[in-house]
């Protein structure tokens, strides 16, 4: 599978990449362009609620083009695409298994998705969840730090993290999220069906979302700095959550 | 060690570094930047009278800038010294612990050994030992990823690894090994005086360091790749050596 983010160029073929219902992550449209065309673009991105909108000087689209024909219009798309809350349920039944999913609360390292992503493969979670905004979607460069597990494990891009957890506590599932002030990982119960949420490189878990987990975790620190990388904070929990399923 | 002077940059690591009383000569700020964190770091500045305050344009701090991200803050200082092994050992001596010594065999990137050395920390890890040879060194690269653990967790710097794993044996430390072929971690007993070995980011861990450990720990996994990242797989071993250290 090639590990590539590609760009779609042009008015016809952005305007069939957004009705065809191609996951967009970023569009970049000229700042200034008033026409019939660029107004069904923008009519049609307001269905793409994953797709970040930004306007632009002409020179910067010059300089994002591949193909030097942009006619003022470029979307930038992941190469991998993302799937839906129902594909990781359904992978978690298939394998007979309670689900376990990882949410991450904005995560913008793009070294630092790819190392969860295959983490997550690795400790047998049956998805990933990422936010739209805020945060680094798939590109090339998480594909790369993957190391492979986006081809096999399943990211959904949601636009509300709270709400999908209030959607998932409907399906019985728990949740729980790493905090410095939560209680140690170890006295918890983290057994069953669960959601495992992690926070923002610098600002962590948000104020909201961590109100709507179940539990709040803590990784027992000994050190002299605040916290460990999100991505090895993501591995250290996910894998007492396996430790957990195995005894 | 190459470096007669050293850049760390980034707020955390910079802020970090002021903190800890690390001798800093200049410290170079994007004028116009306003906000807490900022903030934060020129009240701690103020208790640094050998340090040189300079506000600079985005441009200049671009130039300066090693890894590119720079987050509007740039320390130039001298360069991290390498401790030796008796330091280490004298560390954990002097917190009245068993020591425990984070060994790398071979770790090439940067952002992983500065997540390694960040872990280290938070681990209670006394120290890491690297590598002279096909490894990376302290770097500014590292500096930032430790996110100011460099300047708490000693780092040696050794020629031999197999070499270094004899003297701390004869000292009574214990060695694991983390390698896909191992005993669950869970089942091995890994407390008292240890050494855990992270091999090569590609490679893993070298057959002769491999042969003179005690133990070889495997990390149980359930995906469909190989293996987690180096930083990650070290976070998930450390904390349990954590774990076991705690019950």
């Amino acid at each position: 599978m090639g590990y590539s983010e590609f760009m779609i160029e042009g008015r016809n073929a952005v305007l069939e990449a957004l009705r065809s219902g191609k996951s967009i992550d970023r569009l970049y449209v000229f700042d200034g362009a008033h026409d019939n065309a660029l107004g069904s673009i923008l009519k049609e991105v307001k269905k793409h609620p994953e797709c970040k909108l930004t306007f632009v000087k002409k020179e910067k689209l010059d300089e994002l083009s591949e193909t030097g024909k942009h006619q003022g219009v470029a979307a930038v798309c992941a190469a991998y695409e993302y799937c839906e809350i129902e594909d990781i349920l359904r992978k978690a039944e298939e394998k007979g298994e309670p689900p376990f999913v990882i949410i991450l609360d904005g995560i913008e390292d793009p070294h630092n998705l790819g190392a969860i992503i295959r983490t997550a493969n690795l400790a047998g979670a049956h998805g990933v969840i990422i936010r739209f905004d805020r945060a680094v979607g798939l590109t090339a460069t998480v594909a790369k730090a993957s190391a492979g597990a986006l081809n096999y494990t399943p990211v959904a891009k949601v636009t509300n993290i709270n709400d999908t957890i209030k959607k998932l506590k409907d399906r019985g599932l728990w949740f729980v999220c790493a905090d410095m002030d939560g209680e140690t990982m170890y006295k918890l119960n983290l057994k069953g069906p669960i959601g495992l949420v992690i926070g923002n490189e610098g600002k962590g878990v948000s104020p909201l979302v961590k109100k709507n987990c179940d539990f709040v975790a803590s990784i027992p620190m000994k050190g002299d700095i605040d916290s460990l990388n999100a991505s090895v904070a993501a591995g250290v929990m996910a894998f007492e959550i396996v430790r957990q399923r195995l005894s």
